[in-house]
């Protein structure tokens, strides 16, 4: 099982490929899209978008999960990040990709085991879960990866949930 | 000129196309783009993005105009509004069409002549703007023809400001 993990904004774009092996969790491949700031915000939009077709296109993801809410934030950043989340929505519907949201405290309490772990916590344990050489970067890099080993661990036990219940 | 006026939304987005023939406005088509709340929500981006796309090839304006901030509204209802403005905004650039942003006051102060106006007022001056004989239902569609009035107006006065400049 193949997982795109995405953490959206507009400026920058983490994402993080990993496929999950039985146990194992493997990194395909990771890296962010970025866009310049003096570009008009709707031509920012569109390259987050087409970057996004052509990642799926490459890569081929069963799912793809992406963060949840955003409760720190303000109305302003929540509008510019949610345009941003809307055109990565669209380019995995469209590519018939099933998403699954997780909150910023779902992802921690799965990748750190409580929900108020630091930052630095969360980065370390996706670098030891993916046997990293280091922790990538820049930070939306490893929000990636850790939103993507949550769903990974999360479908994993679906699947084990599903298996009881069909016996 | 003809102006793709929106009102942003993920359950309602309203549009309304106007010719501005000299000065006179003239109502091209309006009406509202609805999802379902039981739909999953990058289906219903799907299909305002779809939706929005077969408007613009059928009514071919040339410019959007859209609500640009929200200020009364939370974060959670600001990154909704958020996702379904990025697909907005996508299919307009995909398009080659410019995006312009007005705040509801600016909206306000052009319709109405004041940014404290009711909501009533100016669905009431968009009707004898348009010379309609009722105010379009429901408001969201009222709203992206006020914003699109709005649009033909200051672009009115840009052209007779660059003019003059010209001379």
């Amino acid at each position: 099982m193949r997982v795109l993990g995405i953490d959206p904004g507009i400026a920058i774009v983490g994402f993080g490929f990993i496929d999950k092996q039985g146990h194992k969790l493997v990194p395909v491949q990771y890296g962010s899209i970025q866009t310049e700031s003096t570009t008009d915000s709707a031509v920012r939009l569109q390259e987050i978008y087409e970057a996004t077709v052509h990642l799926i296109d490459k890569y081929k993801p069963d799912s793809m999960a992406i963060e949840k809410l955003f409760f720190n934030k303000n109305v302003t950043t929540a509008l510019t990040v949610g345009q941003a989340r809307g055109v990565l929505m669209l380019a995995a519907v469209q590519k018939g990709i099933p998403i699954a949201e997780y909150t910023p405290l779902q992802v921690k309490q799965a990748i750190v085991g409580y929900g108020k772990a630091e930052k630095k916590q969360v980065q370390e344990m996706v670098r030891m879960f993916l046997k990293l050489s280091a922790v990538p970067k820049p930070d939306d890099v490893a929000d990636a990866l850790a939103i993507a080993i949550c769903h990974a661990h999360s479908a994993g036990l679906q699947q084990k949930l599903n298996g009881v219940g069909k016996q």
